[in-house]
C-alpha cells in the first residue's frame, strides 16, 4: 500500500470509530441518559419507547432527556430495576445485542473518576450509549540491534465479536469493582497464559477513546492501554480459547496490518497509539499526524 | 502538596486551558472565522466590529460567520489584505496583542494537513481564533539506576509572554513553510545551546492540544511534542536570552511543580503528557487519569 493510501485508511478508520460526532449521526435524535440529572449515555431514537414502556423504571422524554425515575434512589435500587427491565426485553427479543448476555456488570457514571450510579449488564451498554472502559496490551520484543516487532493474537473464529480478526497481545473490559491492573493480569492470564511475573512488568502509557454508533446502538469507549516489552523467547500461548493464534511480526509489517479489514477496529487504534508513541511515525511526513493524535482521544 | 490536592490542581489546569469549550464561555457568541467556506477560527465578539469597517476585506457576519470577502482568491491576496487591516489596527493601538507584534508568520488552515488558506501575524493570531501550531521538547536524563531526571528551562524575566515562569527545555512556534524538525533543531541550539547532533536524536512522541479564551482573545494551540534523552554529562547553556536558567530535577520534583502557578501552562500540560507517557502515573491510583488523557488532546 502506498504511504498516502495508507494514511487516508487510517484516517477514514478513525472517523468511522467517532462516527457518533460526525454532522451526520444521528446523535441529535438520540436521548440523553440522565440519572440523578447526571448525564450517563445517549439512548437511540429506537430504543427511548421500549424502555418508556415501564414508567416504573424510567421517566417519559423530557428536554431530549430520559431518566431513572427519583424514586430509585440507590446504586442497588437502579441496578436491579434495570436489570430486569432488560431482562423483560431479552425475553421479547426485539433488541438483538441482548442476545449476547454476558452477565457482567459494568459501572455507569458520568466520568471514570465518579462514583458509580448503578451497574448494568455490558451486552446492553450499547443501547444506553454507556462508556464502557476496558485495558488492552501491547506486547512487543527489541531485538540486539533495536529493531521492534509486536505479538498480535488472531481471535477465535467463534467469539461473538470480529471473529478471526487481528487483535493486542490481550485486552478485556473492566468489570464494575475490578481495578486496571488486576484486569490485565487477568486478562494477560487467561487468553495468552502470560504468567503474573511478566504481566505486572506492563506499564501504564495512555488512553484510546472513541464513539461511534452501528445499527444496534451507541459505542462510547474508553480503553487503559498498556506496553509490555516481551523476553525475545517468551511466546504467549492460546489460554481460553478466545484466541486462535499468535503471531510476533515486524513492526513495519504490523503498521501495514493496521490498515487493513484484518484488524479489530479499535485493536488497530491501540497499535496506532503504539506507533506515535515510538515514534515509528513522523509529523512532517505523516500529514495526518496531529488528526491521529486527535482521533484516538475524542470524548463527547 | 497532598496526591489529592495535585489531582485536582492539575484537574483545574486542563480545565482552563480548555475554558473555550466549557459553558459559560464566549464560544456561542463568537463568530466563526471562514475562508472560502472553510471553517478557520473564532472571532471574540469585540474584535468583529472593528474588522467590519474593512468591507473591501471582511464580509458583514452573516449566519454567525465573518467571511474573507470572495474576490481575495490567492493565498498571497487574503495575507496582504488582513495584513494591511492588522497594521492599521496596531497603529489605532485598541487592540494590546498587537503591541506585541513579530514579524513572523503563521499558516491559516482548517486542518494542520490542509494547504495554508492564508497566511497571518503570529501576534495577530488570537484575534482570529485560528490555530497556532508549535514545537516542545522534553529533556531527560537517566541514571545508572534507572532514575528520570527533567531538564527545565526559566523563562528570561524580560520575556513578553509568561516572564521568568518554568518551561520545556526548549519549544517555539511553527512559522509558515517551515518543518517541524527544522523548528525544533533551530530552538534546542538558539534557546540552549543544543548542538544539532543531540538535537535531531529527539523522538517524536504526541501532540498537546488545547484552546483557552482571555481577555484579549482565543489559544487555539496544537504542540508536536519530542522527547530526547541527554547525555549525564551534558549541560543546556543559556542561548538567545529569552532562558534565565536551566535545571535538572528529579521527575517527582517536575511531577510536584506542574500543579504550581511557577509553570508556563502549556508546558505543564507537555509534562504532564510525558509523565502519562513514560508511565510515572498509574491509572488505578490516580483517578483523573482518563480526564488528563483527554483535556491534554482537546479539539473543536
Amino acid at each position: 500500500m502506498s504511504s498516502s493510501a495508507w494514511s487516508d485508511t487510517v484516517l477514514q478508520l478513525l472517523r468511522r470509530m467517532n462516527n457518533f460526532y460526525s454532522p451526520g449521526s444521528r446523535r441529535a435524535k438520540c436521548f440523553r441518559f440522565e440519572i440523578d440529572g447526571a448525564h450517563v449515555g445517549w439512548i437511540p431514537p429506537r430504543v427511548a419507547p421500549l424502555l418508556t414502556r415501564y414508567p416504573d423504571v424510567f421517566t417519559p422524554p423530557d428536554g431530549g432527556a430520559v431518566s431513572l425515575v427519583p424514586r430509585l434512589e440507590s446504586c442497588e435500587e437502579r441496578s436491579e430495576a434495570v436489570d430486569a427491565v432488560l431482562r423483560a426485553l431479552r425475553q421479547e427479543g426485539s433488541l438483538s445485542c441482548l442476545k449476547g448476555w454476558r452477565d457482567e456488570n459494568y459501572s455507569v457514571m458520568p466520568k471514570f473518576s465518579d462514583p458509580p450510579l448503578m451497574w448494568m449488564e455490558r451486552a446492553a451498554t450499547s443501547l444506553f450509549g454507556v462508556k464502557r472502559y476496558g485495558v488492552h496490551i501491547n506486547g512487543y520484543t527489541v531485538s540486539d540491534s533495536g529493531e521492534v516487532s509486536m505479538w498480535l493474537a488472531r481471535r477465535s473464529p467463534s467469539k461473538q465479536t470480529y471473529p478471526g480478526l487481528l487483535d493486542n497481545l490481550a485486552a478485556g473490559g473492566l468489570a464494575a469493582g475490578v481495578s486496571i491492573k488486576h484486569t490485565l493480569i487477568k486478562e494477560c492470564q487467561e487468553e495468552a497464559c502470560i504468567p503474573a511475573a511478566i504481566a505486572e512488568k506492563a506499564l501504564p502509557v495512555s488512553t484510546v477513546s472513541y464513539t461511534y454508533e452501528e445499527e444496534e446502538g451507541i459505542f462510547a469507549e474508553s480503553q487503559f492501554v498498556f506496553d509490555v516489552k516481551l523476553p525475545r523467547d517468551f511466546k504467549p500461548r492460546i489460554g481460553d480459547g478466545e484466541v486462535q493464534d499468535f503471531y510476533l511480526l515486524p513492526i513495519d509489517e504490523v503498521k501495514e496490518l493496521l490498515a487493513t479489514d484484518d484488524f479489530k477496529p479499535n485493536c488497530a487504534m491501540v497499535v496506532l497509539d503504539f506507533l506515535i508513541r515510538h515514534s515509528f511515525i513522523e509529523p512532517d511526513t505523516e500529514r495526518f499526524y496531529q488528526e491521529f493524535v486527535e482521533g484516538l482521544h475524542q470524548t463527547l
